[in-house]
């Protein structure tokens, strides 16, 4: 049994990465020393995730790993910067060898599938609780953000959304699904797939990318903002999972998709003049993708009904201070 | 008041401070993106605090915010190197705006001072955390690890030692002293001074360096298992300051300063071919260094009373998840 801090970093988190030659040295002085490659740029994100907030208290250890490495990834991933390090930092009510080395494994079994190296980071007593910054690289000046979205651009999104809101709902025993289908959703909220090769593949071909962790509305809002343009985004063209349209009516599937945030998957705009090139790329490498929309000149952000009307949405997605909104207990 | 977690960023963080050019984007996209100066390597160090674990949880939010960030600073610092950016997150109960206010002016008065930039962080609901991950830069090869001690080099301290214990006893009523002194020690343990410039120009001289948040004993053994020697410390010699002094008696005082932690003072060891030339550059900047001992090729700590006699410790300095250490109360 550890009892310490330092025999916590030692036996759990020191050694079990190979370190790439760029890691001068990585976990055990008081600070790690890192080469950047010439000609890129350092992309740096963090993202925190409390027990009782983020996620149930009882989530599973290899659970909390994954999606605390996995959101942060995602972030990266918005930007079109390839994962290099992170570091992370983790609070915990005790030492619970069998809970730190679930956690220890999966935390490496994520970093090992997206080629990103824990760098450093911190141990200390306290609510359970973790904090991860990660970074990545791109060439310089390549890197995609919020703001570079113009009138006549397609919005695209990977992947499926709102199945994880309707997997939280399913975890706090608000829904019932088939064995298979609560699953599949339950996955979809405890182990979000980050879309790292996606991210990285379409950086040269988007005006601006971002993470859809807030629900498509709220994140798709502040490319807009960012950019001061506006969008239409088509109902019928949301990619739904038929997981979730079997297990929430099709209207609900449709608001968690636009406000229930915890998908992870990215959202992005592309130029008319990119849009063949894009999709050739997309089809080629088998990316999920779906062209939900268009970026209008007109500000603001109408999403059209199949008969035309237009959904007026009512809150704009998940905030974490915010007390009425029905997705915050836990995600 | 602001009541969401995109308000209290935009609010209290953003826009708070004057970007350098090597900030490409800073706060409100997925990720910053950083430029890296040629020929220099990141340095990268992450620390947090939680509230009734690191500090109380009625803390000054001025004092919790420059804490916070000193102690990262402290780190950089103990590598030699210069401070250029950091991230923050903060988990809150509630959003306070008076609380906000005061923490983020303190916080950035402590980064303009110590020249580093918020480029990004978290924030979230949650018991009140802080992590904060913090970059700076050094010439390629010249960072300053724990590695490099050898037989015969002196080991130097800056400032005082025990102050931060002593500070901590008095905090919790265990302890008092006359206004005055309890002012200077109360503000040692909340408002401790990273000692950049020391560490940056020191870096040249010596052979390795850490800083001292656990005690000496246990910061420097960090260096003798790093550096695979061992060291022979002065009691007589230890820097101790006259506040310290007349609130606890001489031994315990001695005790604090090998034992106590959170003085955020530099151990460096300087090789005998750079003492003269380290010496004269300390008293031209007016570093307040003291000679503690020397690096011995016997291995292990033995510290030396006036009489000859060895002082042995019990534990070797503060750790979170030890039982029975009397410091780990609330530091």
């Amino acid at each position: 049994m550890t009892d310490n801090e330092f025999d916590i970093i030692a036996h759990f988190f020191q050694g079990r990465q190979a370190l790439p030659a760029a890691v001068v040295t990585g976990i055990g002085d008081d600070a790690a020393i890192l080469d950047i490659p010439p000609d890129s740029q350092l992309v740096v994100t963090m993202d925190t995730l409390n027990a009782g907030v983020h996620f149930p208290v009882d989530t599973a250890p290899a659970d909390i790993a994954w999606k605390t490495l996995a959101v942060n990834l995602s972030d990266l991933a918005a930007m079109g910067a390839s994962p290099r390090y992170f570091t992370l930092s983790l609070s915990l009510p005790g030492s619970d060898t069998a809970w730190l080395e679930a956690f220890a494994t999966s935390l490496f079994a994520a970093a090992d599938t997206y080629d990103i190296t824990l760098v450093g980071g911190d141990t200390t007593r306290g609510p359970l609780s973790l904090s991860v910054c990660a970074f990545g690289t791109v060439a310089r000046g390549r890197a995609c953000t919020r703001q570079g979205a113009r009138a006549g651009d397609r919005i695209y999104v990977t992947g499926t959304l709102g199945d994880g809101a309707v997997g939280l709902r399913i975890a706090l025993g608000q829904l019932e699904a088939t064995p298979q289908t609560s699953d599949y959703l339950l996955q979809r909220l405890r182990r979000p797939i980050p879309r790292v090769a996606i991210g990285v593949g379409a950086a040269s071909y988007v005006s601006a990318m971002i993470d859809i962790s807030d629900g498509l509305a709220a994140d798709l809002g502040h490319i807009l903002t960012a950019s001061a343009v506006g969008a239409e985004l088509a109902v019928a063209q949301l990619p739904l999972s038929a997981q979730a349209c079997a297990t929430v009516s099709h209207d609900e599937v449709v608001m968690l998709a636009l406000t229930g945030g915890d998908d992870y998957e990215l959202c992005m705009t592309v130029p008319q003049t990119q849009v063949s090139a894009f999709e050739a790329r997309a089809r080629q490498r088998g990316w999920p993708l779906t062209c939900v929309g268009m970026i209008t000149e007109q500000p603001g952000l109408r999403v059209i009904r199949t008969d035309g009307s237009e959904l007026v949405l009512g809150r704009r997605g998940y905030q974490h201070f915010s007390v009425n909104d029905t997705t915050e207990q836990s995600s």
